[in-house]
């Protein structure tokens, strides 16, 4: 039997060769008596050309084609005439002379097209998924996902990590966001949950004395859905023993920038630059800094605590934040209506103002230049470096708010001013997290990372005391301005993890009942141990040019979490129901 | 800093080398002022000395070393004296003379020991499992597993299949074992089902044009837990396009024995051997027949039709079966009451009675004996190929237990006599499956294999009247008696998988329900295509040597489908359940 060719590779190398192609039809042309065709199969197109004087019969089947036919062709690989040369196809300059076809499988019409630019609605493009896969940016973005796969397991088989399948079907623990359980026919009235990550299996793997663990595996969150998130998501999971914080660091940006070598042929120097997360959160209002541009923020406090405006004199003196940002040589493209509607957006982060001057040669110029003295000006000019034109935007406010805020506007103005450089891949370390985020609603501290963080050895001490300021052994690795992952140190005596929980609120027996397995384990020999997770999804999506993570996905949820393809989920029997003790109480959401 | 070696690694080669090492101590001796401890990681073991001439200090706190204690040692490598070279250690050649030790963490006394064969219960490993996986074997087996799963993955990469993620929060169908439904919160009432396998999920990427998927993936099946099943199981899951039931299967042998070459380094021969369904159930009573011995079944229906021995004869006349295993040169081996054990066994299978004969010379001893005239003694010698001293073992009944009782026997006897070679792999196919098994209780026929299988060509015309006789384009991958995996050909258009459909009893409505995405699908240009589908524990199992998939999973579940380490399933909250508009039944099993 002859062996299949792939259509996409067919080149001039290949004239008089003959081929047997498998693939659909992507368009058919009739004209001047002959039949082109279009054959796409997943390695590309070739144009097919059916002539009566080679094999009648074969332009009759020819002539019934439609678009995503199924067919297989015998015919011969003939080199274009000059004229005829396509130069925008891979293929282009030759052509298979079909002497033979069978129809494999009809297609009716498709209600997407088989087209990069679509303008299906994303409804329709999840529900004819294998359709919308058709589309060559899909196909393209699939493979790309495999080939980062494949590239962070080489990276970590060379370096002698195993790939360990932690289970699927675990305990619930409420710590954390909410889980997806799954009920038990065996013990009635009782669940397992879908891991939010293999977190507390990958330390157990570490005083398993396996030293060093990877898994690519599924997550899962049943939180409300943003763009952005997923219910199922895919994590680079990484645990190492008797490692510290800098080899952990050093082995993750040797492995991210072999794996962007590998699929992308960029060079991506290592060491990463590092921030603590105070310094990203002064300097970019967020702790995820896309540095691809500057728009830094400026603290002025400094300069305007004295000032005649009272804002800012406010806003120091009430243990606030005045901050600006220096959009260079822009102010002729800020109309007041313009700056109006940056103002709406500080104000969705809780900014009551943004207050604005342009800069006019060696003067402030706007409704508020008149609040600052001469010296002020100089010193504020110096400090934000500006100079004629520049637009100068601040925000007052207590330091969360103005962190956010500007941090916002910065993205904002870096997008649309065009000074994002989308080639670029700025990776990026912030480290010395606080350990502890205070809840003000539930007026109790949560785990910023999670409760089995290591905290800085000089703040052990001020666990119980000033919890506020114990800062974490922890490290996010950050791309373009996106978090790609997070890892820590965790703790590794009983006593300390004891010392943390309850710090976080647990009784003794709380403690015992959820993470008494734990506790117990770290009595018996458990090894120094840290690690990272990185979001297999999102650096797909970074990688891809994406901005959207469904993209990434085969198949992945709406908005709703439902899958519109399948229908998932939906209904079940009754007896699925007595199987597993469950009744619906038939209330819905309010 | 000085950077890390591994014990297992050292050897005379490293002789005056200062060294950093960390693990567990495995044990301590002290002997005349000195203190011994083998220093044990996931390299292996190596002695550290420790002399009060070196360093009094690093004695003092080696005194306190107990087993399993996690330290930090420096010291120099030195060759062992002659007298006290350990042959039995990797490292026996060398030991390290500490200069400096710290203890990183202790540890209490264990409830299991770190040794090979270990006593423990499998609950109590279960409950520690994070201590029963240090040990040496579980480490092999571990480090196994993850070198069988990327030797799959570089084979499949090199043969230009993507990995591809299916989602595991899918929708249910009840066609095929029990689903996990995992409750909705966004979605009162509603259910997603984890998946059996990615099957429909795989035949859309097919039809997206990808031809050649692959996955290593987490399957769950709520079934009543055996010996050899757990609720989640990892399967390698495989699809392509365009090919062909050959081109798969010897993609597959290709596949399968370059693992096997790569992490045992044993050489498989292909082609496969083959057998259809028929052959292996005449032969062997099974469908995974194990080939590593003989004792093969052979049907002596044509001999014994017309025999004085009234329950072979009544067995032919009714339909019915008489097959024979000889078992060479036993006879002596086996007495009246050791038969009688046999008996108990096929009785087990639904066998009546086990039929034996002694051979003695030219004649034929036993009970029965006397029923078979010298023609018959003579052909049935001819057929059993029997010789002085062989025993032959009869079961004269339906054709379903004489397979399954005298298989049953033929396993038994094949490993009490010692007559299987451990150290082989035996591989073989199973074709030409039976479509359909008819089930006698619901008075239906299910699909055999599962409801997408393609059937012969020259049977599809038998599918509404005749569908006991239809055959499958079914192939089955056996090893050493274990069914390692299974594929077929899937139904691409969609009148057949409508007659399939209703062939299994689905009404057009019900068909759309379930599979109405799937009949869509086939409309919109579906290629041919097909797959296989390989248990991973399995293969880990067979290629470890094991003979539990539990030991080959990090962290199995019990036969109750419980986890003894996490206390999974648990009760969860009430907020938890009025979330997903669920309430317990309060019923628990009868």
């Amino acid at each position: 039997m002859q062996s299949r060719t792939q259509c996409g590779t067919l080149t001039t190398q290949n004239v008089d060769e003959s081929v047997l192609l498998k693939g659909w039809v992507q368009r058919r042309r009739d004209l001047g008596g002959l039949i082109f065709v279009d054959l796409r199969d997943r390695s590309g197109i070739v144009q097919v050309v059916f002539n009566p004087n080679i094999n009648k019969d074969a332009l009759e089947i020819a002539e019934k084609l439609r678009s995503e036919y199924v067919v297989e062709v015998k015919g011969t690989v003939k080199k274009r005439e000059e004229a005829t040369i396509n130069a925008k196809m891979k293929t282009g300059e030759i052509e298979v002379e079909a002497t033979e076809i069978h129809i494999l499988n009809k297609s009716k019409a498709l209600p997407i097209k088989i087209e990069n630019q679509t303008d299906a609605t994303e409804e329709i493009r999840l529900k004819y998924r294998y359709l919308d896969l058709r589309r060559e940016e899909m196909q393209e973005t699939m493979k790309l996902r495999h080939n980062i796969s494949q590239a962070f397991r080489h990276y970590l088989d060379d370096n002698d990590f195993y790939e360990m399948e932690t289970p699927m079907l675990t305990k619930s623990t409420p710590e954390g966001a909410r889980d997806y359980l799954v009920p038990s026919r065996v013990h009635p009235g009782e669940f397992y949950a879908l891991p939010q990550s293999p977190q507390l299996f990958k330390q157990l793997l570490m005083v398993s004395g396996f030293e060093r663990y990877f898994q690519i595996t599924r997550c899962f969150r049943d939180e409300d859905l943003r763009a952005d998130r997923q219910p199922e998501f895919t994590q680079l999971d990484i645990e190492t023993s008797f490692m510290d914080q800098e080899e952990i660091m050093a082995m993750t940006e040797e492995m991210l920038s072999s794996v962007v070598k590998k699929v992308k042929g960029v060079e991506v120097p290592t060491p990463f630059p590092r921030m603590t997360y105070e310094e990203a959160m002064e300097r970019y209002g967020s702790d995820k800094p896309d540095t691809r541009f500057g728009l830094e923020l400026v603290n002025v406090n400094n300069i305007v605590s004295e000032s005649g405006f009272k804002v800012f004199k406010n806003a120091v003196e009430s243990g606030g934040k005045v901050s600006a940002i220096n959009v260079k040589g822009a102010a002729d493209q800020f109309s007041r209506k313009d700056i109006d509607k940056l103002t709406e957006l500080v104000a969705v982060y809780g900014a009551k103002g943004l207050a604005w001057m342009k800069v006019d040669g060696e003067t402030f110029t706007g409704p508020i230049a008149k609040f600052f003295s001469e010296e002020e000006v100089k010193q504020l000019s110096a400090k934000l470096d500006a100079s004629n034109n520049d637009l100068l935007l601040f925000v007052a406010d207590k330091a969360s708010v103005v962190a956010d805020s500007l941090g916002a506007l910065r993205l904002k103005l870096g997008k649309d001013l065009g000074l994002i450089d989308e080639s670029k891949f700025n990776f990026l370390w912030v480290t010395d997290w606080p350990l502890f985020e205070y809840d003000e609603d539930e007026g109790r501290y949560h785990a910023a990372h999670h409760p089995f963080t290591m905290p800085q050895v000089q703040d052990v001490e001020k666990l119980e005391q000033d919890p506020a300021n114990v800062k974490a052994q922890a490290y996010d690795v950050v791309l373009n301005g996106f978090e790609l992952g997070g890892g820590s140190l965790r703790i590794y005596e009983k006593d300390l993890q004891e010392k943390m929980l309850k710090t976080l609120g647990f009784s003794d027996e709380e403690a015992k009942e959820q993470f008494g397995f734990l506790l117990e384990a770290l009595e018996f020999g458990a090894p120094p141990h840290g690690g990272i997770a990185l979001g297999l999804d999102r650096f797909v999506m970074i990688l891809a040019g994406k901005t959207n993570l469904r993209d990434t996905i085969l198949f992945p949820k709406t908005a709703s979490a439902s899958d519109p393809l399948t229908d998932a989920p939906s209904a079940v029997s009754t007896e699925q129901l007595d199987e597993l003790f469950l009744k619906l109480t038939g209330k819905a959401t309010e």
